[in-house]
């Protein structure tokens, strides 16, 4: 039995999920137990609280001692957005893997240096695009590389949440400029990963971005009211490598949904059609269906989906949020055991970011932007 | 008793479904009673079909002929779009009343010389976007207008079918480039009303149109290729004059889709979702609900929506696609009666067919254009 | 073309819904022309309004005269339960075919002897359980017939509405026991009428009956409460004459169910599941499909599925309420004409009725009861 | 930190379950460490291999030394239900508090043995009764205690799957009678559990119970036929203490239903309507909302909604399946640090097997069962 020492940077939602989800993937990965080493944390107390909750050995408010804890094998980085490259590049150097949150960078200056450095260094990088993981998706991306939808036709993309939906939302990090671009970015970002999962690279987008809110006020009911920059939605048009073209949209001011990541694409031979909110389900129409009757499929998640059967005994009773942070983490755990790549590393998420700049351009000079 | 005569040009799937209408209109329009007085078609023999089918009065091979029958008060043209613009140019001249199919014209210039030809006799004019006459429209129409949704954020529209995805579709009056243009007149049209219905105005265009196939058979099983120099696919960017933005998609090669007409509109206080799929539904999200659970409700149309209650006793009964044919017709007939307008008209279609316009050069210019 | 001369009696909703009907069916019986001839109330004004609206050609406030009318060849009866019998003996022994609104009688004895004179005298008859009309029941049928899903191994079928479920609702002649049970009789008599339609007959009922709002006020708002006699839900447990077995519940106080008459059906290969609320829909289950995806399918009402073609060109149009009527009533006619048999008749209407008095039997005596 | 050792007997998927749903619960029970102390199995090298991925500390082939090793407190049984009677009277005799699955035994006289024994030695217990961990089934059950549906009228409620419907699967302990009932054990005592949550507890039931396939193989691929004694589909009509009664179905042949447990509530006031196949929903409909809009609303699962925020940020995420175990684990843990009642314990198991011995009385004798 192989043991991995995992460090994680952070103690937020992110934190913990992250400590939840390497805890579970021992599950997932026979042979191999990934053992959580140490949590940092600027905030000591937050950092103990979390080593008692989760049984994380050590705790420490100083995330450089986490990263060269020669115990810590991989460095999981849960810190604000700002932080991810100055902890990325000292993990890195110090020769360890490097679990990263998206988005990873502010523009893709900075990812291509973070993913840069890790090349050099040989260490594996994986991005949280945890959506991606579902086991359905999975299958939806098997089903079109193998052919069964025909030729891809059309893409629709949408992820749509109501998070900052108040104009009491305050102003916080999200909304700050120097960190890159605002729903396009935060939410954009997880609906381009999966058109890049499910269809490979896009080539060219033109975008409409918006500020919906103008001001917010500059902290939880404060009376200042501060200007907006970032958008509140994004509309891309986009062009993919293999010939279709689709429309994404990221909008976080989308009153009522909570989690709308979805979409629908369409081939010649069939079409598929997925919702974050009901994630455990694929629709499918086939027309090639020999004189059967017509009509859309409830493909549901069950253990023919690898890897559901490792969560659960039979179809129906359905993977939550947490189970695909767990795979996430077991395919990453993987990936360096056995020395290959698992999903979204570092590469991708440059690719990502390329994406969301090329929105930025394209929506501020009314222009296609080629990628 | 007010008799008012119907003459109906055309006898394919919409003239019969014109006949139906106004028979079944009389259910709606007490004290009026419209009569089917004449049938036209240039097969004299589907024209004496159809009379005898819906008791009709007289049928004829000659158009005019329907036009100037002095018992006719009403012109239904359901003749080919080429001819829209001849035919009720005639029955305007002649004082008659002139319900059109849409799209009216192939172009906006057209669309205008018909506008204004109606304006100057001072008669009545409708034009068939019947999906606006759904009850559960105008609820959502006046939730609107009322404020229930708050100041609106975001409109994503679409209306998607499959009818043309087969490359094995012949090429036909629909792929006739002097008829204007593809999915984004023929589809789009339908949505860029609701969208206007509900909204108001839109101002700017940006969009992208595409032919994903690129040749058809010249007629049925033909072996020789023509190829398609209209739109299978627009994607518009909108801007409306009210302040907010949208996304609106048209597509008539969503290989699965048989009425994916809909739409998903936010405002800062409650949203709104709808798909013809299930007309009978709405979708609402309320965020004033004043301690109450929160989550989409579905309204379902019943007697509180009129004119429901003049087909169903009872919610759950469900109007069907004839139902708002019938409501159409109704109200086009009450409008003649009671001289006001009931809904789109020459002007509307004028106007929706300008946004068609502009979405093709803005398609070909790569620029937003206003409107 | 051949005219059919059509009375109705009665001018409540049921009166204006077989007007509509008969002037709609006029579309789906090519060469045969339904003709509203005559319309009769003991209200006349109310008669002569309903002539009016429907363009029907006489209104008399005498129902025998509207009977011996020489001109009317088929008698709607849409009175009141209790006049049933009556109308319709004198119909049939007028030599009229009969149409009845369902329930025909308040116990199966007076359904026996309306059956009974039908035969006699040689006319046609129909009862209203106009759910059975959708083109999908259809279809569902041929598919049970066909062996689609295999062996049926099992039916759950459900009518619940909540029209009664306030206590404030007074009393009327729903609820009087001279006319019969309540809840089972009024919407059991559907899903009884469903059942049999798709698995045929039934051999053994073992029901519950429940009066759950034990007094209502003697009219609407009177203080005066008077003790309900009839159910309000039933419970029945059913054994088919093919072998498998099943549960029916009718329910009238079903808070928020405004259409909820559906049913699953099992078979060892497939299974299918339906609800009036959405009825252009289907769900398939196959459990034969040669390794392919598995998973229900929506099956959606197309021209594929007759008449559906006759009211709409293409798959989600979607009928309404009404075509279901119009159907039911172009069935009638055109089995007039072709002297044979179109659907429930007075024979099948004694047959539910012997259900719906063995389920009163079975809850009294709380054993089971054999047909 | 107190730290509570746990230990499993059986290593079968819920053997696994356990094991998972115990790591994950240490983020639910801040202070408590739940540690994975030692697995048993007949099959020593299962035992250790289950060991090794889920870092359990021992692994043992004799359950006997599981159950006395000091640092056990609690012994969670996953065992061939024939095994619970016998394990868990050693492990209460030992003073360790037990987790069961269910159904802890073939009938009520052996559950309430163990009853018995745990009372007696004042140890903590709990049942697999995993459903109703759901924060949403916490809610319905707080709308109905607080009267938000006013006065309950009326419960349906259904355990529906298929994984015995093919004639081929064959004959296993599931289908021993020895061991008790079939569907309506199996999959009745969920649906069972989940209606006395909800409602309280049932005074009588009435029964059928049908064996659908009469004869299987005795083992897989055998052509050597065994007759089959127990129930594939359970048809219960019940009452409830409270008054109101209801239809309850469990069936394990039923195509195509891979997790069909659900049930629709009616009240007074409201409704309730909900399937274990979109769990994270709940459906909502209220008579009492003072002019607003009707309609059911979908309630989704969110921070509101404890312990849903230990799991997931926002609303929309969803829990899967192993976190409604993890919940369970959780709280059972919780109640035997702090001393009192959890949720279905070996008195609710019981109760909930009273009802199913009471469902095969029912069946046999034909009549109504008292409790």
């Amino acid at each position: 039995m192989q043991e991995i020492g995992i460090g994680i940077i952070g103690t937020g939602f992110m934190g913990k999920s992250h400590a939840m989800a390497y805890r579970a993937a021992a599950g997932l990965t026979p042979g191999i137990h990934p053992v959580l080493v140490s949590v940092a944390d600027i905030d000591a107390a937050a950092a103990a609280r979390t080593a008692l909750q989760f049984g994380i050995r050590r705790h420490t408010a100083d995330w450089k001692a986490l990263i060269h804890d020669p115990e810590v094998h991989v460095v999981s980085i849960t810190s604000p957005n700002r932080f991810h490259l100055e902890h990325a590049l000292e993990a890195i150097a110090a020769g360890k893997h490097v679990h990263c949150e998206k988005p990873v960078a502010p523009n893709s200056d900075d990812a291509r240096v973070m993913l840069a450095a890790a090349e050099k260094a040989g260490v594996k990088t994986q991005v949280g695009f945890n959506y991606i993981k579902n086991p359905l998706l999975k299958l939806a991306r098997t089903m079109i590389a193998s052919g069964e939808l025909g030729e891809i036709t059309g893409f629709r993309g949408i992820h749509a949440e109501d998070f900052m939906a108040s104009a009491t939302e305050p102003y916080s990090w999200r909304l700050d400029p120097t960190g890159g671009a605002g729903a396009v970015a935060d939410l954009g970002s997880h609906i381009l990963s999966m058109a890049r999962f499910l269809l490979g690279p896009i080539t060219a987008v033109s975008a409409d971005l918006e500020t919906v809110v103008k001001q917010r006020p500059e902290s939880a009911g404060s009376p200042v009211l501060k200007t907006i920059q970032v958008d509140d939605i994004a509309r891309l048009t986009v062009k993919f490598a293999r010939g279709c073209r689709g429309h994404i949209e990221a909008n976080w001011v989308a009153t009522g949904r909570k989690m709308q990541l979805g979409f629908e694409i369409s081939g010649t031979k069939g079409s598929l059609s997925f919702s974050q909110e009901r994630f455990n389900e694929l629709q499918f129409y086939s027309v090639d269906n020999q004189g059967r009757h017509k009509g859309y499929q409830t493909l549901v998640a069950g253990p023919e989906h690898a890897p559901y059967g490792s969560f659960c005994p039979a179809a129906g009773h359905q993977l939550g949020f947490n189970d695909l942070k767990t795979i996430e983490m077991a395919e990453f755990i993987q990936s360096i055991v056995k020395n290959d790549i698992s999903g979204p590393d570092f590469k991708e998420a440059w690719e990502i970011q390329r994406l969301v700049d090329a929105a930025l351009v394209s929506s501020k000079e009314e222009k296609w932007i080629a990628i």
